[in-house]
């Protein structure tokens, strides 16, 4: 997605250590409208498939799956990270390893917002290791729903995440896909 | 603001120990199409303001946020809640009491997105006492910007919040303010 890639080189950051900063306008500082154009190119991708509900995760994926919720005219979920999971039997829960946080968290979400029948979109801002995408695929088999694809903004193309869910047969739209990205120079090489 | 009122009456749970639950469409699962139409009030309400930037607190702010962001034309910036907060002095951060879950937790905001000659307008889902509020309102002065105003989804008009907000002066739009409500029978009681 041009707009969006022309904006990652414009005010993304490479750090050293594979991280990229893109706080200006995806996940501290949010451009709603950029949102706006990254949910009208998922509608395109996914037009004709059953889509029901949108789920994401706490707390960066919650603005963007919003906005984009808004152009596909569907609810969302966001499941939520929690260090004390509740004891009772109401919320599903998995375990998710983050990337860029080095730690694991619990996700959970209420079984009252995803149940057998629902046909689920996942949205998340970035895919790196692909751990957040497999832990919120997990609810949703937890839950008898399906899982329909998978919306990312920006695939760490360099990580297996991408290779693995594509492997695994599922559908992955990412919005823009990072081949490399040099911390000196910072040239970032978009896949294409 | 009648269809929020309405769909507080209609999906809201009340809970004892002034607990209302409307995870249904607020803040777990969400209907965007709602927010759209809270976001458009917020925008009549602060016509003839000078709003520069939307802030907010993760994580159930950020959808909300996000999508009135979109009325307006604004970008967003939420707060963020860390365990660990950085230690160098890249970021403001503040103590806030967090009523529902009982705890006090830091939040902080990067220097580079929350500046001097800002013009903000905080906007958050709940107003029980007052305090994530508070802690906006020391973020956005430690940066030398400036509070409009505050936008609320649901204000309890029975805690303190918001009674202590309007005594401070500061311009405060509720789009629902709960006077009480019951669990035993579930009745909730606005004030118009």
């Amino acid at each position: 997605m041009e707009v969006l890639e022309e904006r990652i080189k414009k005010d993304g950051i490479v750090k050293p250590g594979n991280v990229l900063k893109v706080d200006s306008f995806l996940n501290h500082q949010m451009d709603p409208f950029l949102f706006k154009e990254m949910g009208k190119e998922w509608k395109a991708r996914f037009h004709g498939t059953n889509i029901s509900k949108i789920l994401t995760i706490e707390a960066s994926g919650i603005g963007i799956a919003c906005v984009a919720a808004l152009c596909f005219g569907l609810p969302v979920v966001f499941a939520k990270k929690s260090i004390d999971v509740p004891l009772d039997d109401s919320v599903y829960t998995t375990k998710v390893d983050s990337f860029t946080k080095n730690k694991c968290f619990d996700v959970s979400v209420s079984k009252k917002y995803l149940k057998e029948g629902d046909k689920v979109l996942i949205i998340d801002d970035f895919l790196a290791n692909g751990c957040a995408v497999y832990g919120l695929k997990d609810l949703i088999e937890q839950a008898g729903a399906e899982l329909v694809g998978v919306g990312i903004v920006i695939e760490k193309g360099f990580q297996e995440g991408g290779k693995k869910i594509r492997e695994d047969g599922i559908r992955l739209e990412s919005l823009a896909i990072i081949d490399s990205m040099d911390p000196d120079t910072g040239e970032i090489k978009f896949r294409h």
